[in-house]
């Protein structure tokens, strides 16, 4: 016990050390500390769940008859509930993870993860004693020591600009005041009276089309809210290397763009805080996942040279500079991190897909696919990763395809062609009236020409076509695929050349994950998951995409369609450093395989052009289909 | 060796590692790493004075016949002339002392004390190789890559602002760039071409009446030239309670204020820049040291309550911020490091008066007194110090003097009243006719008077002075010190009510110093060392000092008059890491006794008011002539 009489209690797995007084519940304790455990009777006894392992079991001592919840071998080998026994010197206690309120699981279909919440930001209320003639410490002095002495941080800094308000902000609360530390080393924000309670984060995830924010409560590690919005860069292409296009001729260009991203982050901030009354300057982090290109033009760095060979980005690390610098409207001091990056076209978006899915620490080798206008493929274990990074176009996305649509109101996501060709099933976003087609349904659509032989292996509508749906448009064949007689806005077909699309795209992808594949001398039926990420809903069906040959013949259970992983990498290194040392650390160690460089590339690609393949060896389990 | 084909040279004491070819002449590598040795022939072989030590002998080479100059037992023990060997495998070599060129002398008055130069700035040349399809680091990553090759520099940070302009630079400069590291952690700033030989600094001294920089080459440490300027707060007050107390009314004073400091500091930066062919934007880092108020006021930190009881600062740590972020006109992201302080009235000059005179590492009993409108008053040795604040006033400026005036063109400096009272001797500054009196000849004066039985020991006219130079203005009695048929410019006297403005003046100072040495126990005999540093010039009489009681009582040989000690301890800062972790230490661990706080503080005021002392026996020395 220290002079003056508080015990300290160290909290593991975290190291937080916390000062309390003799004889408080250790139940008690930890919910002070920040750290509060599982229970489902508030601490009664009753529920047995706020079990927890204490270190040196003379440091506690029984408040009741509570222990017959615990097994003798649990007693033995120190297991307590928190809520049955008191602190009497200083204790060391262990909190397992079955006990651990703040271990989140983030829901991605197919798979879950739990994260231990342990943000680099944390509150503490502080009553800060008053300087006298004989206690004359600086201001800053004082709140350091207090730090120190209520909750073991050993802050070193106060962010410059809160330092000049310091003398006030302490004045005008009566020297009652919640700190925020950042990192355990930075005071970045000062409030009257005791705001601990109140601490959010925002994660975002900067999209080629749209930017998502998730407002985060960095306490228990909740997503509170999550707002969208278009890329406001659509203006300047939709694509990335329009973007670039863009920048590289000015620099008013370059810091356009950036305005406009920052911009509108910003309003999605001020609309998501205004909606859930979170006060904008309660958010003390955000974190941000983009592909390169977003990121560059995000942090105002030239991207022209991620559009030229050998397509270098300026910088692959992770980085972390004050909103202020940044112009985002949150808490002047708040830290922004920057996802890192692997390189020119595989960016932290890819990252946040492999934290996300926790590949790098899994045992099982495993793929992830994140497929949009530039697909990113990953594979490997815990023992290392592989990454390239593949130019599909936009086709699944429905550009450049003649009826081609988001998913969005009328848009087919999901049809059948029945086996004589002649009758078509669909079904639309919100049931309306058909309009177009969105990726899962293009998919769907040619996996049917291909099963119902309208198509061969080749891709070519097939000479003889019995079906009264074949038509012609400007001398160029078209299969409609719904009539306006049959309820469609407007003739909806499917062309030669929609096709064609679909087979430069699928063969791009499939083709890297071939050369991929090889690198690490690795075969389809070695993969144990396949997680596919990004453009597609929850529409894509697996059969049909390996019909068509865009992903690789795995078995469907292994195969998980995971949404927006990288968002959810985002919000999860929000509410955890060490995913965000694992994020900097895996990016770096994650192996960039430049598929222009790899000799074999342009056979698999002439290879993957066919449907399934040329290869038919590669497509076993599909051999009944076709 | 490595891969590369470089040997690596570890360069002692400073733990510096440098990348060389085989076969290099150790004289070259040395200069090339940029701690070239002391050479009188160049590197001829002739002069022996670039004396080295070896660690493994067999890591070099000798050249040629060139041992001749050490003795045996020298060679023996691993002496070697770095002009003498070249590097055949990886070496470890020791600088000796007497070898470092880089060993600069800081002359203050009375002392000398040697600096290493170690700034925290270092310059690189670098060759960065080009982005390939097979080598496709980031911008930044090869920048780092680069600095750790072919210097050991692990450099993990680049400026946010110069990494946006990072592609740019490095194809304009065909990658041929140098590289600014700030403390071996910061790439600050990236310049076109070979420009390591531009490395500039400057410390400040923010007095509370001068503003002096001090510009300084950063490869040599040497000081290129100094500036000075009046502080342009003298506008709203000569002392700093004025200036507080117009800080305080509102937040728009504060800031006028401290944009009047930011706006001189830049001028001056801009003129001795000018006047020296240096860029500005070489200026890669600054030293700020000022009282604690000055401090503040530079900071934009609210200063009210420095003048409240209880004086506590807002902050006392050293700050480390970037130029950019305090609106300092050198490179934007040079480091400005601001001297941490002690106390409310004890600021970050006395701690540069500790470094520069170096106490805090003395086995000597030493003291400083840095003699200002306050007196910090610093006593102890390399076991420990304490340090006061005495409100001395700005007597001995000659403010509050009838005729007191600064040390500028016609202020008399030093002067002598002949035992019969008769007759003056003076000196004035610039041989021009006698204007008023500054500091040095107040003393003189009073103690002339006192010597000639003129005032009594209370420091009152006596009685019956057969002086002719008694006269009486408005009823009260005053010596003419040079009348104008003298060739004074307008009579100038020394009053009744200027002398009682010295006596309570020096009586704070030496209250101060005797609450001082009794705190620690110590007589004036035991102190072997005092400085004296601050307003007073040359021309200060030690004696005549005592002899009012101003000064305790210790052996004149034992004084230094340290002048501008402050500005001496910024300078050595600036070119030395260690000395400002020096200073952070010292800082916190030397004892700030508050003398209001002292019981036995008002009774040696008191006995201090008398000339010299109440207690007599504490001038002993003096005896004779008293």
């Amino acid at each position: 016990m220290s002079r003056d009489g508080l015990l300290t209690l160290t909290i593991q797995p975290y190291g937080i050390r916390s000062r309390v007084k003799k004889n408080v519940r250790l139940f008690d304790a930890l919910s002070d500390a920040g750290l509060a455990v599982r229970s489902e009777c508030g601490g009664k006894g009753t529920c047995g769940k706020c079990r927890v392992v204490i270190k040196d079991r003379s440091s506690c001592a029984s408040v009741g008859n509570l222990k017959a919840e615990l097994a003798r071998s649990e007693l033995k080998s120190g297991y307590r509930l928190a809520c049955g026994c008191k602190l009497v010197s200083d204790a060391t206690v262990y909190i397992p993870e079955e006990s651990r309120l703040t271990a989140r699981k983030f829901l991605i279909e197919g798979t879950e993860r739990p994260v231990s919440v342990d943000p680099a930001v944390r509150k503490v209320f502080l009553r800060v004693p008053q300087p006298t003639l004989r206690d004359i410490r600086s201001d800053a002095q004082r709140i350091f020591d207090e730090l120190k002495g209520t909750c073991a941080i050993e802050a070193i800094n106060i962010d410059y600009q809160l330092l000049r308000r310091l003398p006030r902000i302490l004045r005008d609360s009566s020297w009652k005041v919640t700190a925020t530390v950042w990192d355990n080393k930075e005071i970045i924000s000062l409030e009257k009276g005791d705001t601990s309670k109140k601490a959010y984060g925002i994660a975002a995830d900067i999209g080629t089309s749209k930017l998502i924010i998730y407002l985060t409560n960095l306490l228990d590690g909740q997503t509170v809210a999550t707002e969208s919005s278009e890329n406001p860069l659509i203006k300047h292409g939709e694509d990335v290397i329009s973007r670039i296009s863009y920048a590289l001729k000015s620099d008013a260009n370059l810091e356009e763009m950036r305005q406009l991203i920052i911009n509108c982050l910003n309003a999605m901030c001020a609309k998501i805080c205004n909606e859930n009354s979170v006060d904008p300057t309660h958010i003390y982090e955000m974190t941000i996942v983009g592909n390169t290109a977003m990121h560059h033009l995000f942090l105002g760095i030239q991207p022209k040279h991620l559009g030229l060979s050998p397509y270098v980005p300026v910088t692959s690390d992770p980085i972390d500079q004050k909103a202020r610098n940044l112009s985002l409207e949150v808490n002047p001091a708040a830290n922004v991190h920057v996802f890192p990056i692997i390189a020119g076209f595989v960016g932290g978006d890819a990252v946040a897909d492999i934290i996300s899915t926790g590949i790098y620490e899994s045992a099982e080798l495993s793929m992830i696919m994140d497929i949009g206008t530039n697909t990113e493929i990953i594979l490997g274990d815990k023992h290392g990763l592989a990454a390239c990074s593949c130019a599909s176009g936009p086709a699944f996305e429905g550009a450049h395809i003649k009826f081609g649509m988001k998913a969005v109101t009328g848009a087919i996501e999901k049809l059948e062609i029945e086996p004589d060709g002649n009758r078509v099933n669909y079904q639309t976003v919100g049931n309306a009236k058909p309009v177009g087609l969105c990726g899962s349904a293009i998919i769907d659509a040619v996996a049917n020409l291909l099963r119902c032989q309208l198509i061969d292996k080749e891709g070519k509508f097939t000479e003889n076509i019995r079906s009264r749906r074949m038509t012609k448009t400007n001398g160029k064949r078209a299969f409609i695929l719904v009539s306006k007689k049959e309820g469609a806005t407007r003739e909806i077909t499917i062309t030669q050349a929609d096709i064609r699309e679909i087979q430069l795209a699928k063969a791009a992808i499939f083709s890297g994950c071939s050369v991929l594949m090889k690198k690490k001398h690795v075969k389809p039926r070695s993969i144990k998951r396949l997680y596919i990420a990004g453009a597609f809903g929850n529409y894509l069906d697996l059969t049909n995409a390996k019909m068509i040959g865009l992903l690789p013949d795995i078995p469907t259970p292994r195969i998980a369609l995971v949404g927006n992983a990288a968002g959810a990498g985002a919000r999860m290194a929000l509410i955890s450093r060490e995913l965000r040392h694992i994020a900097a650390s895996v990016s770096r160690k994650t192996d960039y395989v430049e598929l222009a460089l790899e000799p074999n590339f342009q056979s698999e690609f002439t290879m993957a052009m066919f449907f399934p393949h040329r290869d038919l060896q590669r497509f076993a389990s599909l051999k009944k289909l076709l």
